[in-house]
């Protein structure tokens, strides 16, 4: 078929411009002969392209002198691991937000290696909302506190950055990354798996203020220490290259489209049109988050009868919707809405889910 | 340009007819409607991308079933981490052997976790040859013995596997795997960056006999656990599903030009031309290593004249011949020619060498 609108959790659709100079540019990058995936990192070609994804997502999302940024493999989970060796010390308490799947992985990575108190848990309400701040049970002297600042499976995102004093925020920022304008200067690290609203699987950012890379941390091999790789540039072993160049790609159309404050907008939009298709289905289907934390990056929702489960995927793949289904862990239909799902491709799914209970109802 | 020959040490040059595939689909995998980048790991079409890639490994390399197999982030580096996490016990003994920088590098990340025994070290002959197997200072009751089968800046590589009894053997095949027929079940674990002979860079292959997941090992996120990973498929977090894919890619184009036997000959006629270009050319070229360790991966050699280097790299530039420049840690020259290299490039760098060597004798 032709490019179909493709609402998967992530990987994630791309940018049709971005993967059609990659493809332009696969064989032969620039002239010189060879594709970028082909040539050395540490080459001149490669160097630029590295530091000009850097200085564009730099731009991008406003980031202070003051925090450095890296480019590793190892997805969010391994980052969610290595925050523990190099920022708290051997059995220091760290705090823990748990709205949802991912604020349990980030926890699970930390409990070999240090206290770590789970200040406040979604579970038992099923992730459908945010604790209250007043529920919050913050430790005395925690070496930081994380939280996932979007859950990307239950669907629930923190509208505001918590207010914790000055214990330094870490925040898994995988699924809504660049998606709006953010205070970076309020985190002490930001991660994120690019898969998602920054580009292609296979690169995550580290954005860590620079002061806090001064924590002894705990014993690590160099290549999970953090300085040792602020000080070798993202390269103290070979990067993953063309993740990294597909990621600037995208960084260089994101720039051109107006930036993170553009897409806040259409973001906002694509998001609430669907919770609003939702809401006035008169419960043919359903979203259960609560409507302030509901994720504009990530829309669940159930059919009322899920006999219909099949019949929706199967026509929805028919008019060219694809990847809506659930997690595993939840069932149902997913729409992922980054920042590559043109308002077209919402508005489509919006039609369909209307014109489906029509038909169906 | 059109395509050149390109030497680069890794990431390195791929097939041609395998970037000409990927280039072809980026936009639309098989008629799905999306790239194969932009689809969920878990979905139908990249889980048979997968098995795809672990089945035509398997069969290339003649894997026992006894071996679970990996596709992994993080590089050969965070492998070398991540051996001592999971096969020594805290403050065990293990014995390394140092036969050049990748060597070193893998002793040092070990060394916060365990009693590293240096069992023997080349580095004061320069890296120009391999210890003798009667110096090596083996320690008692190591829990395994690490080394590097290729040393692909000091150009050095073991011509057989090292015997050393019951102790399991842990091998760095990054810069020689596949490139020619191994009996895999005499190792422990072997492991691999892709991005030499497997082909692209952002992708590891670990291979472990499953007897070894029994190890305790020491406390670590489950990120870091093999076993995790094992009993994850790969997929304990997402992985980097593009690299994956065309790693499959190289797996399908290696069977089809005859597997690795057929890749064993023509490896050991590139390097033979190489080599005895260097030999006769009267002291013009220059390659240290000892005869019987040379590399058949990576041929790094020295111009009898410093001066001639850039006159050298210009020219071979200007022909065709890219990515020649050799390892900051060494200087001079260094030609890689992994499988992935034609005999014909080879046959052109050996023509050009001849051709230079008149024009500046």
């Amino acid at each position: 078929m032709s490019r179909a609108f493709n609402f998967s959790a992530g990987p994630a659709t791309l940018p049709e411009p971005v993967l059609q100079q990659a493809q332009a540019e696969l064989l032969d990058w620039h002239g010189v002969g060879a594709s970028i995936v082909e040539l050395s990192h540490r080459g001149p070609e490669f160097m630029q392209v590295a530091a000009e994804a850097e200085a564009d997502l730099r731009t991008l999302m406003a980031i202070p002198d003051d925090y450095a940024m890296l480019f590793l493999q190892g997805g969010a989970t391994a980052q969610q691991a290595l925050i523990a060796l190099n920022f708290a010390a051997p059995g220091q308490t760290v705090d823990y937000l748990v709205t949802g799947h991912w604020g349990k992985t980030a926890l699970k990575q930390v409990q070999p290696y240090v206290a770590a108190n789970v200040a406040a848990n979604g579970e038992p309400g099923g992730f459908r909302d945010i604790p209250a701040r007043e529920s919050w049970k913050l430790s005395q002297d925690a070496a930081y506190l994380h939280y996932t600042a979007n859950e990307t499976i239950h669907g629930v995102e923190f509208g505001e950055i918590p207010d914790v004093g000055d214990v330094p925020l870490i925040a898994d920022f995988s699924s809504s990354i660049a998606s709006e304008p953010l205070d970076v200067s309020k985190f002490g690290v930001i991660y994120a798996g690019a898969q998602k609203n920054l580009g292609p699987v296979g690169v995550s950012v580290v954005i860590v203020r620079r002061e806090l890379l001064e924590r002894a941390g705990q014993p690590r091999a160099e290549i999970f220490d953090y300085r040792a790789h602020v000080k070798g540039e993202s390269m103290l072993n070979t990067p993953p290259t063309w993740n990294w160049y597909l990621a600037g790609l995208v960084f260089k159309w994101m720039l051109a489209e107006g930036g993170v404050a553009e897409f806040a907008q259409r973001n906002a939009r694509k998001s609430a049109l669907l919770y609003q298709v939702i809401d006035n289905s008169g419960g043919y289907y359903r979203n259960e988050v609560a409507a302030a934390v509901r994720s504009r990056m990530n829309v669940p929702f159930f059919l009322h009868d899920e006999a219909l489960d099949k019949p929706f995927l199967a026509e929805a793949q028919a008019a060219g919707l694809i990847s809506l289904k659930g997690h595993r862990a939840l069932g149902g239909m997913r729409a992922s809405i980054y920042n590559a799902m043109p308002e077209e491709g919402v508005q489509a799914l919006a039609a369909f889910m209307r014109d489906f209970q029509q038909r169906h109802g």
